[in-house]
């Protein structure tokens, strides 16, 4: 890595994650050059920011045009897809930072493509959704190239309200699947909560019912707070689809397989999770609850 | 139930909950009539308080001397051995008022003795430990008899920072098993990721490990600061022993039973809990974590 | 005891498996006093043996003429209902020999109600359903006393191909519970195989599928054989109704958290039969499998 | 393929499978060239029948040599050692039958390499171990090339004592996968069974104890005939090394999360043998019984 900071970074995927993401950087002064697959979405960021953001034709050349370049692509396939063209664009001297959340092996075989061509390569995938991406809230778990860390801590630190560098390559993807795996099991457990008070007869809202003793409580938390009340409309409007959440948990009890770790209570939750997955695969993970739920209960 | 407000509390039971409680209310000026198993704790807290505290030989005694009185006894059996006693005593406008954690069924059981008697009952479980106790932040979920519960709502708000009244008898302490079932379920889920975390050779301290990253996300919450750190240093000083989260875990399973509810995550929990219980049956119920951690682990 | 074989005996409950029962112990020259809660089916009984077979207007009046009593309730419910009678006609010399499948707790309470009255009980639940009881090949296991074990083994081997004594009361039904477990264990593992084969693609039938792969193998059983067929018909007219079966999951469950011990794949069990409880309880157990199979799947 | 049956055939791998397979189809006549990577074993066997069976120094001179080659190779690290070197050698005219149970993702890769290479590809995993391999009682579950599969049936008819071909390439391999998948959870429910009855004090073995009633009634099975009484003992020498079952129960979830099926019975089994993998991996799968048991349970 170059010693200097870099003046303008590459930024590839500008979707629901990484239009905010952007953004901030954008808000900070920085300069990028982007690519998304659909263009439009691409040439909006820049016509709100003409000084500062271009648009590129590929992403290769978008890392032809820069030192850094981010990527933030929401799943595997998307990822598989853009990276050959990333990867034809790296020599020495560039540097990829992937902020996707992939298999641990994913990142390896990213990073020894990448360092197969001199580049350097950063895992940093992200704990937080939509809302914390545009504000800036983003934690940044990472892992790989120690010196490509120190170089972008500045930008992970406007686009996050933490970042983490966890060691080699890996590293910040194991941890992600353990922060969602925790995630996967608390809501799963949360839908099970809802759907035996429901059974019961108990209030469950967030004024007077089983929300407000939770939220009283020592397991209060952001989340129950904001997908519980939506949970019992129905409303499973995406932050997190479900598919993403039920594939992060099979990755997390593979990790688990591969250490001699097993994971019981978090096979359940995959379990609960796969057998909502036909109908509600889109559906944000909260949607767990409609395979829980009494079936004759209609929402409050 | 009097329609003016009672002068003197009976309060039976002055363990790790109950003491707490106790002096909340003496601190608030209520007068108390106290009994203990042993004798000693209650005879201590009488002499903290000699204008406002006396200690009775029985529980009946406590029953006689009083228009309210609170039981607080930890366990079934405990409850079970002190009951006969204050029910000898109950009859027209005596009122008892019940804080244990115990089935739905037991609750029923009780009021149809005091009922039988011409007595008034409320169950009243408490969410919150020794600590909240101490400070008057229990919450009580409440069922049965809503003007005993009316009667008394002046002093759950000087043990508690909330209450609620959820209807017929059975109704309060089903809700709190609902509570702890999601407490159970979240505790299991945060041991599994520690030991996740932990075979993967990543970081679990709360400085920049997988509790800090816990507690930056959207699943932070009070349970997880203070129990994670400790967990990770094989700390399980019992605030909620570990065979009673269990017991209420498989009581909530029972619920759900009857409920036509199946809660599988909940039964992979209380398996958990179950192989803990016999070695740490008496320990913090974070010590599942012991049988759910990586074998060679030692404390980092 | 009386050391003489007894020349009578009395068999209350004639349903689907007393009926099988009652004429196995007629069918060998037994004298039977009957009594059925629906009388219809005793009289029917006593019309084809007229001069072996007599009804009684009660339970009671059936141990009243009786020395040893039969009693074959099929459930809890059932017996609870029926053993009063019963009871009230013991005194010394009465025995009674329980077949129903219950909890080992309720075993003890009847032996010592029986035992208060001066009489003998062994409890002495069956393995097998209509057809082995029909052809006299059911199996008892049984628990109490131990002479009037010794008394009856005649008529236990009229009616079963083995009998086995287990030791104090409660010995039998834990048996019982744990051969019960091994089977819905069992149901539910064939249930998922059917669904993940069927969801592959993979023919399923017992000529050249699943259920004949299975039949040639280690694991080849009467059960997959009987039953397998039919559940990829939907056929699930009761042997063995799912709402017993998962009864007796959930009363294992609970002898193993009086012993401590964790029985997870149990418990998922547990929770699959309960879920298909609602819908299919009066089914046969095999209608698990209609939870469990893939949604789009039309019987082949 | 040709329409003449083929004289001569390969076999890599004359292992604990392979050797008792080669060996019938010697005694049949069969001309074989063979390879092992430990040569000793195959040394041996060609002593043994010296007229019929000739050593290879490679898997690809085997291949060379004959029309029809078998693998059987024991887990995927051996199969991926060895196929490079038989694909090396194939080209128009050579069949390879795998009877290996890997993934049908890794069958449809050698499928797709052979065929590349103008050779034709059957799989054809087997039900059955040691024993029923040595005399010819195997189960061949095949898919692929459906007129290799008429070709190798005389041969598959002497190592088997039935075969089936169930279409596509990774439909044989999938049958197995389930076939697996239910025997895994049945030793899982076998273990519960045995823990929960020795916990209870009931007796056990196959004359007078749980094993016996089990053997009489509807799930009675040769594989609890035979491993009931050595897990008992604590005897778990391999037939079916655990680790490899705890595979197959992996790669059956996998398959169910490709195809939306959850199955939460084996999720909890797979748990179960996974944490038995770390001290038993090597031992036979009953030895899941091993961290089932009640801890202070000794051998009767």
């Amino acid at each position: 890595m170059k010693a200097s900071a870099p003046s303008k970074f590459g930024f590839c995927g500008i979707g629901i994650m990484g239009r905010g993401m952007a953004q901030c950087l954008l808000k900070e002064g920085r300069s990028l050059v982007v690519w998304n697959r659909d263009v439009a979405k691409a040439a909006e960021l820049a016509a709100m920011y003409p000084d500062l953001c271009s648009v590129a034709e590929s992403p290769g050349e978008v890392v032809a045009a820069c030192d850094v370049t981010f990527c933030m692509l929401s799943t595997l396939e998307a990822s598989e897809a853009v990276f050959p063209s990333v990867l034809e664009a790296v020599c020495e001297g560039k540097s990829i930072v992937d902020c996707a959340t992939l298999t641990p092996q994913r990142m390896i075989e990213m990073r020894d493509a990448v360092a197969a061509r001199q580049g350097a390569f950063l895992e940093a995938p992200v704990s937080g959704s939509k809302g914390p991406a545009e504000t800036g809230n983003l934690i940044f778990l990472c892992g790989g190239d120690r010196a490509l860390y120190e170089v972008v801590r500045p930008e992970l630190g406007i686009m996050g309200k933490a970042n983490f560098y966890f060691g080699e390559i890996g590293a910040g993807s194991k941890m992600k699947l353990v922060v969602n795996q925790v995630m996967g099991d608390m809501m799963c457990a949360l839908g099970e909560g809802l759907a035996l008070a429901q059974a019961a007869g108990l209030p469950c809202d967030n004024e007077s019912g089983l929300l407000k003793v939770l939220e009283l409580g020592v397991v209060s938390n952001p989340m129950f707070k904001l997908k519980g009340p939506k949970m019992l409309e129905g409303n499973h409007a995406p932050n997190f689809p479900l598919k993403h959440a039920q594939k992060d948990l099979r990755f997390a009890l593979q990790l688990g397989d591969d250490l001699d770790v097993a994971l019981p209570l978090t096979a359940a939750a995959n379990a609960a999770f796969l057998a909502a997955r036909k109908d509600h695969g889109d559906d944000d993970f909260s949607a767990v609850y409609e395979t829980q739920k009494p079936p004759s209960n209609s929402p409050p």
